[in-house]
């Protein structure tokens, strides 16, 4: 028996074709794979990067109709997609799952436990007894605490919260607002972000031991401790945090669960899917 | 001699000619006049709706050189837009303070005292000695608390952690949720939503007796005393309440300071700018 992984998200797919064992046998690439916004697209890129990945691994595509797959899809969560991804795919069996719940089983493979990912954007995943229970994820305009995105913001909220008085000035405050040419730069900034540009700025956020940094970060941290503690529900699963940010986070929360390393990747993760996990 | 008094924003401008008592003579209208986005048009309508009122008045156009002309105009207080404006002016003396100066002046008159406007979006200011100081006002991306945008992106933010179960669920935010059509309706609305889009939602918490919009209304209150607060100074001066939801923090505000109406409107205060107020 053969099992095909695939992780897709917005910038790209990767694939892997393994053996009953899980041993890779070989790996492929493809375009974009958000089934949301780009479903026929996506198929394409995705079967790209599956037939790259059955060369890779010296087997001929006549394989294809025998594989089975495992997917772990941006835009999979959306009403009615997978669905319609699974009747144009040509594989013997096709598991289909969001991008996050496969970074999740990746994560932690078939333990129980805890992810948060903390990278642009933010989302939250409890695994137990195989079942995973996602939150958060909902976007930087109404969510995603605690993301790079969200740090990013509030240091400039915070940048134009002093500039009137409400806060204390501070050095890098001061310094954020003198760069965009002052207040009206920071505002027409905000007005043209993307999340990423937000997310721009967290490093330095997280970098300085400025005042006005040190309060943001607590925030994010209270936030992230807050949604963990709502997955616990009074357990004391291991927590994997994931994304750019995972291991400033780690290091603030570490004394507070027993915080591990991911034991694989997305792929992993639906390469285990793939192989009924 | 003769004033002129315009009141211009994003939707319209509309002006008034008056004599030296401050009686008005004569009104006139144009399209609309941000000169941060569109200095020429907004001088191209604002120089038709002085025409306008100079005809209502019975008075030739022979007369716009020697008029004396104050502007509250949206955009003012970007860089150098009210420099290059005044410079295409054909009137004897301009004088050119953002919208937001104009309703301050308009509704103070000459008094000290404190205004705050809460529509769509907020902003909050002072006179003292005829001088204004304007705090917040920086948009709903990074500022714009207690704003109508601000609370209607607030309950819908609510839902979704309701959604999660970070907050409990309440009957006003299991209904939004659902006529969304479910929680990625209400992240798909937040993605499209300008914040008139948001405001929409604010007349249902403002009205309503549920936890959630209670709580929301809570917090939009703290912000509102918050910045009163701060531009009291620890003084007592009156304050006026303006915009659409001016009547519904009044309410709630009354109490704690003495809470007047406003004496005009920002084409009053324009006038008065024009009169050397």
């Amino acid at each position: 028996m053969l099992y095909l992984g695939i992780d897709g998200g917005g910038s790209g797919c990767r694939a892997a074709v393994a053996d009953e064992a899980g041993r890779v046998l070989g790996r492929g690439a493809g375009g974009p794979a958000n089934i949301a916004s780009d479903l026929e697209g996506a198929r394409e890129n995705l079967l790209r990067a599956a037939r790259a990945a059955l060369a890779d691994a010296g087997l001929p595509e006549s394989e294809m109709p025998r594989l089975r797959a495992g997917l772990g899809l941006a835009g999979a969560n959306g009403r009615g997609f997978a669905e319609r991804l699974r009747a144009a795919l040509p594989f013997a069996e096709a598991r289909i799952v969001s991008d996050a719940v496969a970074a999740v089983k990746g994560a932690l493979g078939e333990r129980d436990g805890i992810v948060a990912a903390l990278g642009t954007g933010s989302v939250f995943a409890r695994q137990r007894g195989g079942a995973v229970r996602l939150i958060g994820g909902w976007g930087l305009i109404l969510g995603d605490e605690a993301s790079g995105a969200w740090i990013g913001r509030a240091i400039l909220s915070q940048a134009l919260r002093a500039v009137d008085g409400f806060v204390p000035q501070t050095p890098l405050l001061a310094a954020l607002v003198a760069e965009q040419g002052g207040p009206d730069g920071v505002v027409n900034l905000s007005l043209a972000a993307r999340p990423a540009d937000f997310a721009a700025f967290a490093p330095r956020v997280v970098a300085s031991d400025d005042p006005a940094a040190r309060e943001v970060m607590d925030r994010a941290v209270a936030e992230v401790a807050a949604a963990v503690d709502l997955l616990q529900e009074g357990a004391a699963l291991p927590v994997v945090l994931l994304g750019g940010l995972g291991p400033v986070f780690a290091a603030r929360l570490g004394g507070r669960w027993a915080v591990i390393p991911a034991l694989g990747t997305a792929l992993d993760g639906a390469l285990l899917l793939a192989r009924g996990g």
